[in-house]
This record gives structure tokens, C-alpha cells and sequence, in this order.
């Protein structure tokens, strides 16, 4: 369970659609925006993860999740997602995020991670991780 | 364009996910909540929804969308959707929505409709309904 | 931090809106359908959550949260969200929802639990929670 | 009804949360990322449509919308949303939308509208648009 050092940043701001009658975030739009950032750093590493949606025979379904909110997020707030992947055998790797604000520097606004397992589609039971995504989490 | 009978009722309390920061539903979201009405009828008239989302040769995409708001949308309202399926020839059939209050006995909040068109989901060329689909346009 | 009995269940069916193109509930969207189960649990025990969104002197926000996905859910799926409340002293609670197919007794698919901390809206420092909510938590 | 001229380019590439297990963006969704492309559009021009979230007493809800689906719209698809404001009198404006794919040179996947009034937040009766809106309508 080795800590890799490939740290990227996804810039974010904060649309009406993301907020809730509280004015703030809602709590689950905070992960779905921990999984954007996931996303952009797949395809700035040249990873399609749309190869891997309904065509593959292997799939890499989210098995857990957890999050931390430690500051309310507003309508318009400008955020930086840092994603930090981390090896868990050959099968598996967790994604931790750290949300911070752009606007006020060092503020961390929440914090979250990702657990992800490599599976064949048709048998449900774990198999090895593609390569491009071993590569990937081995910082390249 | 035959002006089809059977209504049907949805019955819908708003969520807190469903408000944006204005306090009111986000207007996607009510068009979501059509979308769900229109699930619910045809469940309830027998027909698997799930059996055209990719595995089957055919697809019924929606083509077009239109919605007006007359009046706000608050959490926790409850609200009755009704939906009035139209027959347009062959290929593609239109859906009326009225969302209605629950709560104030005959006020409208919102009308909507959506259109939805039945493709060859290989060459993306308009091909007949199904029969399933077909009798619950023709009210069965 | 005493497990309390009260458990109330809140059924509801996959839309399509809640999956993604992997065919199965997009992970961030199981939260969001347990938000409502404890949403349902607080309007069937009286309490308005809309009087503590923005109006209030005081807020419930989540303040963390955590999923573990043991089954794939798809579209169509009907579920059945049970919540059970627990008080954590006089400012906190946690929600433990368990997420069950109707239709296979028994089957568990999704645990998830959520924390919520009563503040003062102005100086974001916690306070105790509301009469109303502190009698939920105590099964009434 | 006078048409301006102001255009801007809001890039978006399609996340999974926008897709559903039809594997093509849901199509509220794309309704979502219009309503960013207008958000980005404001915030470029220096307006904050925070200010008018709860706290003004005037809000600029949306009456009404409407949008064409011409094209399937995948995964990872990149999309480049142009906004055209329109003016309509000194209460309302349109905005029409033109989704194109950034990755086929003039493609248009869908377009849209959507119908914006000011209104003051207690009476619910039309006022005039503020200057700063009215400013970027008249392409400043």
C-alpha cells in the first residue's frame, strides 16, 4: 500500500446546479466533483475511461467512499481538486482528493476518497488492472 | 396527432437535492421529474424501460424538450405529475406533462413536454415503435 | 453514542437519471437517494427540514459521510433505504442506512452513513440541536 | 426582439455523472451544461449571479425553456456551448444555446433556449432587469 507521488490539479467552480436550498454544495455533488477531477486526470494521462463503460469485459465500479466537510462551499466558489492515486495490489486502487479554495490560498474546504476494484464483467469476481491504469498509478 | 385519454398520476415530494441556492427547484431537475413520471407509467402499464437502454437494437432517444414555470417550487412541496401520451405516426410519440400541487387543489406549477423518437440504434435511422409501447400509446 | 431502535423504511425505484453509462447507479447518486430516505424519516415524524434551510438561526449541515457498494444496482431496481438514527451528545447525530433490494429478501446492497452537526448559521460554531430533531433521535 | 451580437465559448467535456445507462448524456443534463455555459458567460462579463441567490430583492428565474436533440452526445465528449442573449422588453431576456462538438469541426449536437424574467422576490410581479444585466445584454 505504497503512497505515489503523481499529484494533479482540477480547477473547478461551483454552478447553481451543484448548490442546494441551504445555499451551499450539496454533500453528494462534492464527490461527484472529486470524480470529475478523477476524470480529467484518466484523460490528461491519455486513459479513456469510456473504454472501460459497458464494452469491456472488465469494469473498475466504486466499492466505498468517504468525505469530510470542513467548510460550507458557495455558488461560485473556485475550487482545486487534488487527486492522489494509491496502489492497493493488483486489483485495486483508492483515490484521495483534496478540495481546496483557489480564492484563499492553503484553505482546505473538504476532503474525500475513492475506492476502485478491477472486476470481469460476466464471473463479478476481481481480476488485474488494465495496464494503462498500473502505469498510471505508478506516476508513469 | 391523435389526442390520446389515459392520465396518469405521479405523486412527487421535492428533495433538497432537487433546490438550487434561488430556494426553488432547478429547472432541469422538474424535467427530471417529468422523465421519472413517464417511468412510472410505463412500469405501471407492464413495460421494462431497461430492456431498450442498450441491449436491445433499438433505442428511444428523446429529441426534443419544452417547459414552462408558473410558479415557484419549494422543498418539501408535493407535487402530482400527470402525463398524456400523443401518437405521432409511426416512429415517434409526444408527451404532455402537468405538474401539479398537491397541496392547492388544482394549481398548475409547470407544463412540460418531451418527444421522443424510435431509432435503429446501429444506422440511428427512425424505425417503427415497439407493440409494447405502441398499446400504451393507444391507452391499451 | 447510544445505537437507537427506531428504523423507518423509505422505498424507492432506480430512474434513469441515477445511472450512468457504466448501466448502474452512479455512486454519488446512492448518497443522494439516502439523503432522501432520511428526508422522508423527518417529514413522517413531523419535522420540516425546510425551516432549518437558510431561514433558520441554526443549520444541520453534513459534516461527513461514507458508502461501501457491495452490488451493482440498475435501472429499473426497486429499494428499499432503512435509517437509524443515532445521537452523538447534544450537537451531533448519525444517520446508518442500509440499502436493501425489494425484490430479493434480504439482499443487502449498499451501507452508508452520514453525520450531521447543528450550528449557529452566523458563527458557524456548533450548538445543540433542535427540541424537534432531538426527539427523533430518541424514537419519539 | 432585437437580436445581439455578443457570443462566448463555454468548453465542457461530458462527465459520467452526465450520462445514463442509455450511454449518452441524459438529456436534462444538457440543459445543466447550458445553464454553466450562461453562468460562465456572467461571471466573464463580471456579474455575479450569486448577489441574486436569496439575499436581492429581485431573482431572474427561468419562465421557461426548450431544446433540440440532434446528435448523441458520449463520454468524454468535448463540447464547445455558444450563448447568444437576446433582449426582450425591460423585464426579460432569451438565451439561445448552440451545443457543437469541439472535435468535429462545425458539428451542432443540440441547441436550446431558455427565458429569463427579473422579478421582485416579495410581490412576484416583473421589474426591470438591473444595469449590469442589461449592460451585458447590450453586448456593453
Amino acid at each position: 500500500m505504497q503512497k505515489l507521488s503523481s499529484v494533479d490539479r482540477y480547477d473547478y467552480t461551483v454552478c447553481l446546479a451543484d448548490t442546494d436550498a441551504a445555499r451551499v454544495v450539496y454533500f453528494a455533488n462534492m464527490l461527484r466533483i472529486c470524480h470529475e477531477a478523477y476524470e480529467y486526470n484518466l484523460a490528461r494521462a491519455g486513459i479513456d475511461l469510456g473504454e472501460f463503460l459497458g464494452k469491456s469485459k472488465m469494469a473498475i465500479p466504486i466499492v466505498s467512499c468517504r468525505a469530510r466537510f470542513l467548510l460550507p462551499v458557495y455558488y461560485g466558489d473556485r475550487l482545486s481538486i487534488f487527486v492522489k492515486p494509491e496502489s492497493i495490489g493488483e486489483t485495486e486502487f483508492q483515490l484521495d482528493y483534496e478540495i481546496k479554495s483557489t480564492m484563499v490560498e492553503g484553505k482546505v474546504l473538504a476532503i474525500a476518497s475513492t475506492n476502485h476494484v478491477c472486476i470481469d464483467v460476466k464471473s463479478r469476481s476481481r481480476c488485474n488492472l488494465p495496464d494503462s491504469i498500473r502505469r498510471w498509478l505508478e506516476g508513469k
